[in-house]
């Protein structure tokens, strides 16, 4: 079952217009774990770790609803991911939201299956404590590196006197459990007012890289990403991305804005830079759709989502030994490979 | 496969929150005609008959969305349709935004395909002219009686020079195709400034009983539909639901609010007061998303959807020669029958 | 120029779309005060009076969109205005918001010159200062009755310590200034917290009868509107409808909502009961664009300044000793005159 | 301490703009429970029972500036709440949203130390799980009435397998936990589609008098308020108003909104019509600021919430051996006592 | 009448405030074709050519609302358009929404007369399927170049199973119809995600220059335009700018975004670049009020219309022998002639 | 009581989440001018000299509400205000919408008492004309020079016929009054359509430098602010930023938005870039709620104003002869000084 098959090809909006049909993730067809699907894209509708402004559990919804209105091809780079790996929605993670700690193990047994079954998971959140049992199950087998979008570097200890679970510490979590390599940490557009330097200084001292929104701006994207590769080099690398690293004029919808952020051009350039890294999965979370005007913020992930899944695609035909497919036409058209 | 079946029971909030899971008609199963189903929702994204303000071609997506606040039993009623009728979502009619003939014919034939398979339709639209094609599936055999309710009468000859196809024009036409018999039509709510009282004097020729608004404050909801049912009688009967009967603070995101509209409790109560009618289709027409404010439209349209789905229920069921099902726990609270 | 004039007909929306040309009120022709119109219809884009939330000043403007949405004939009384008297849109007052005093002078001077010419005028708010003014013009010859629609008395003394000019105080300082017979002045629809009783205090003592929003539920609008009128008699009445009268559910968009009030439809009947008195002008008074949501506050108020245009019409066409108009084919339908 | 103190007077919108200062309860001063005050209005900024769509975590802060447009007196009844007693603004209780157990025990040790110093609690939700913890401090001592304005029983066993503290379970547990007389309860204003009559089952086998919407519609707010106030008798009740009771056209803000509710207008009749109980505390639940369109849902909450403070007031006055104040100006006016 | 002629200036929002007065394009005055105009800005409500979101059919009247904020002079480059030709407002086009093929030809015949009364227009869309019938007008005696601002190339070849009229497909027609030379065509700001290569392939074998967003960005607006100007040359050239090419931060309300577009300042550099050329038309299409959020789009379109506005000015002047007309106060100010 | 005192930090977010609590600016304690307090945050609630569309009489509230967002450090800067001055939110000056006079002198006579006390305000407007009064009490000993981030040089003479005093002319009068040194007075971001260049040849003669965006965009913040810095010198310096400088669409709750405008992260630049000045006052001007959308302008407003307040309270501590405190851990972090 390794050769392409239109079974996985997403519904055209020259056949059915894009605000037709029920809605799943690309109108991609709606699978199972178990149906011989290379990616899957999965919700995970749960909130439970903001300490902010929630909403973020009605974001998967949002982000199906919106990506409706992505196409077939990269324009930009010719990819063709949905032509090079089978894609499939596998719905929701079911969450509890009555309880942390149950919705953790839920999600963590969700995609602990996905892993057991070879599918590699791009995930539509959900808050960013989302990550921490995603990573539980993705790196269950050793440390991977991470290369993080963000205006928060979620590294803090805890909250509220004590509490170590929220969605301002996953990856201080997920450090201490082994599951991220601090010294192949990239967290870029890092910004904002600050309670105090204990993340920045936990960061240093463990060796994560941050690069502020000042330095990204000053650089720009093609020497920051040139950067964060080399850091993370060839190894294993989970790709997690917060809606709240874009600027509060292109994504309000979100839990904990801050302002001076970087642009959805600047984010698809950086996500395109991930080609050729071995991703083993990637997140797009913090998208809150009742703090959303017009729907731009579940716009702008669906298609950041899109950018991810070209990088994630392409990745997972190299790990599978076959070659990513490009839009021939596009890419004569761009001068590209054909 | 008459009896009932656990494969057609909608998801229950119990085990999956209400905005978890690819949202389909009030959670129902995604299935086929010819799957077995007794009661087909459809969704018809079409607003080509739109002469106003357009937006209904996205009403069946936030239908489908509010639907799954909807739970499983009327608890006005204790009618349980879901254990009564095997229901199911069969998806969207593929329209053509670029032509108003091919979309009209594209919907009649899938309409006619779900009556050869013997499913009764409950659709939500879409603009009102998607009753006309709908009618031409489902009145293929012989003319039918409707309850309508509306602010409009729906009932005008032709718009912009002499075209005769549009969302102010429908009811006129099917009862010129023999589709309607205009003597068992009652139009209910109607209201709002005229251009003429050109379809008032049509329907008064040809024997339409409209209740216009300031009747049904006057008489109340259980006097105008005794009437009403005595007008269609025992014979097969449509009904047609135009959520701008509603009042605008209840309904804004339609095309052509009214003012001093009824309320969706009087809707409900009239709704309810349809069950034992021989119904052999219902709509739900004219959400339009892009102009409702906070999704109370789309939510008050599921809401009603479920009203028309439980007697749309019960009479199939009656067709069939079975019993209505009602949730007994709460059919003794109430004291009704168990 | 007494008889029917085609020329100053709306533009009916068979033939252009309600959604297409440039907005006058209710598509009317744009003329000026001495091109003949009888009633005139008048944006004040001004609120300098008010002492919370702002925006009145873009009612006009949002009066004018809405009222693109209105037909020519009353379908409820069959009523015919644009046949019955020659009215336009005679443009907005240009106010100062820079000046209190020099906006008041300059609306007053607008209106007494339409008095001058014989023109009965039709205002949109504008705050509910705008009234003064307007009486001012309309009320020089001597003290008018008035039926005042609103959820607040407007007969506070002052503000802020001692100002004596606010949307709070019009109709004190109308009844000092002779501009209104205290009794014969009924405001109905009064409720919300109060400051003190003060202004409740002086209505009893001038001998202004308040029909509080109790009273208005229990008694219904037919009887309350009866005794209204009789307080009023035949002599001349001017009509003050503010669009906080009504339920903030259906108007929002207001600066002083009161929760608990009338719907709409009991405001239409309020207003058609009107038909008969010797109305010598109406406002409607309070829309807060900025605060509408969906617009359906600028609907309703444009839907309500068609009902108040009906009887004011009537009363126009009474003191030229001409008939009102009605539509026959409606009339005959609805029973009525033809 | 026990007579009339104008310190603790709200801001007059008189002499301050009501939109301007920072905003308090109805402008009251902020205090802490040890400074004197008699009836206390609490804010509880947390939603971690809510199984549905969040937000009521920001209902405290919007309840609060809507609120600065409640004036001093209620024009209805002429009551004066606050020179009736010693009403102030609390503060919010400090939630923990990352622990649903913690958050519960800060409540409820928040509560027992105002009921240890005297204080009457007027709570702003916060969801309705809110309910609990405050009962378990206010009726620590023993069962009390309640009487419970709402479109949901909240007396659900458990979610989500086995979970037995959401918003959807408070009154089974306060009853199980002996803080509820089930004899003692009323619940209005129920509605919905439902998932299983097992709520309406305990409620019929424990003894809770259910007045659904239909009856309430039915019979009027008089006559369902004199069963009501038979049923609490003379004992002490609580009050627990959900907004969600009221129609969603009025309180679209909200998580789990059900078509078809009373209004505003019968909701103030009936909250009116408990003067007289011993009422030990109130709250006002579940106003989900994310979700309001125009604020509209703050300001009905913060409406309701004077109209539950005028009957508190009268309660905390009684208890005390003192006579409710009401306006001398009004009460003269509308015939009442002075 | 080749003279200045103040008749044809907008109202000074010095002496009428900005939000006041019926709202014609940039306050200037209505007039019809006949009345010695020479340049037309005319309405097309029209988006019957929408594969997707509708509501630009509002367009027009959304565009005439915020364009009442724009004022004499352009403060960058002291332009005074409205001292430089004779501008007014021509009204909208009528449109008919039952029928795309009697629309099409409504507008061009109303284009066909203003083109043979030497009025150049300037066009509010309307959706991008507008400009057609406009260059079949404007274009009618030989193929036109065009500079063209947009996300989209709109050169599809057809939608729905060979449907060739829709506003994904225009300028295919438009150069298979020989109303515009590809060779002379340049399109700015394409991006997002594609079906297939097929309409670039197209471009590329026509000779239709492409400037991808990401080239944009590398080159900067004054490289391209440089070579926009080059390409399109001395002869007669069509301006064309989608809303869309904007960001959708900036320009939410359209029914088409992509993210990663150019901002405002960039498109108002590009726009003045265009002054000098030879420019017989132009038009701004595919602004969506009711997907509008806080008006922020139909205000960004009535900028740029301005922009637009200020450079077809000066092509008309030129091409009858005048000098452009520039404020000198500011001309001194800025260094450039007086 | 010159030393750190911990009674004036805000409160954390770790402590109270964001969303709790009566929301004061930045969560610091509610004190009068008499208590200690070095730097006074002030609310001015008044649009009176508003010409256009307004609402920022709610600015200080919802600026307040989102200022609850912001902590205790920079983190670009590791500047720590709260602990290098005392901060407090003094309130609202008490404004009286009935009276343009009245409130001009209310607000004066608050700042002048601020100033005798030696209290720096940091204002939260209110419109432009605020900054008129302020100037009055700050700058009654000596012309100061100004900082002014805008689109508009409010340095117009009069509006309306003869109307010297709105938002469009504070400076012109302040440069009358000697409130201003128009030689040490720098205007950044200036653009938008213009009546005229009055305004600018104005600024031309009395020596005021003009920034404008396209000179900002070309030049880059660093060397405009170098400019700028050198212009305005040692001596003492106001800064007033007007929200409408920044584009619209991260600042669309705005009275005059103008497209094209520099970013928050250019603005955060900008601001910091005061550092070292000698500022005696600042304020943030003209955020009108009723024209935001999701509360991103006040959200930016709030933002703005921390970093407004970092620069502030090093000048304050410099005149008061103390060092400026930094976070040191993040300042090592940041390899600045600690």
């Amino acid at each position: 079952m390794d050769a392409f098959d239109p079974a996985f090809l997403p519904v055209s909006g020259f056949d059915l217009p894009r605000y037709a049909g029920i809605p799943t993730f690309m109108r991609l067809p709606h699978a199972g774990p178990a149906d011989g699907v290379e990616v899957g894209l999965v919700g995970v509708p749960w909130d439970g770790g903001t300490t902010n402004r929630p909403g973020a559990r009605h974001g998967p919804r949002a982000l199906r609803d919106a990506s409706t209105m992505v196409r077939m091809v990269n324009q930009a780079t010719a990819a063709a991911p949905f032509h090079t790996v089978r894609c499939a929605d596998l719905g929701d993670v079911p969450p509890n939201p009555a309880s942390l700690d149950d919705s953790l193990e839920r999600i963590r047994r969700f995609y602990a299956d996905l892993v057991a079954r070879g599918v590699t998971p791009l995930t539509a959140g959900g808050d960013h404590l989302t990550s921490l049992p995603v990573l539980r199950a993705v790196a269950a087998g050793g440390a991977v590196g991470m290369i993080h979008f963000d205006s928060h570097t979620d590294l803090y200890d805890d909250y509220f006197g004590g509490y170590k679970l929220t969605h301002g510490t996953p990856f201080r979590r997920a450090i201490e459990e082994g599951l991220l390599d601090p010294k192949r940490i990239v967290q870029i557009g890092i910004r904002g007012s600050t309670y105090d330097g204990e993340d920045r200084e936990y960061a240093a001292e463990v060796g994560v890289r941050i690069v502020g929104i000042e330095e990204l701006m000053d650089r720009g994207p093609e020497a920051v990403m040139a950067e964060a590769r080399a850091i993370v080099g060839t190894g294993p690398v989970y790709v997690s991305f917060d809606i709240d690293g874009v600027d509060p004029a292109q994504a309000p919808g979100t839990g904990t804005p801050e302002i001076g952020g970087f642009s959805t051009h600047v984010a698809q350039r950086m996500v395109r830079a991930l080609d050729g890294l071995d991703i083993v999965g990637a997140d797009l979370v913090e998208v809150s759709p009742p703090f959303d005007v017009g729907g731009i913020t579940a716009y702008a992930g669906a298609s950041l989502m899109f950018e991810l899944l070209c990088v994630v695609a392409n990745a997972v035909a190299r790990r599978k030994g076959r070659a990513a497919v490009v839009n021939e036409r596009l890419a004569r058209v761009l001068g590209g490979p054909a």
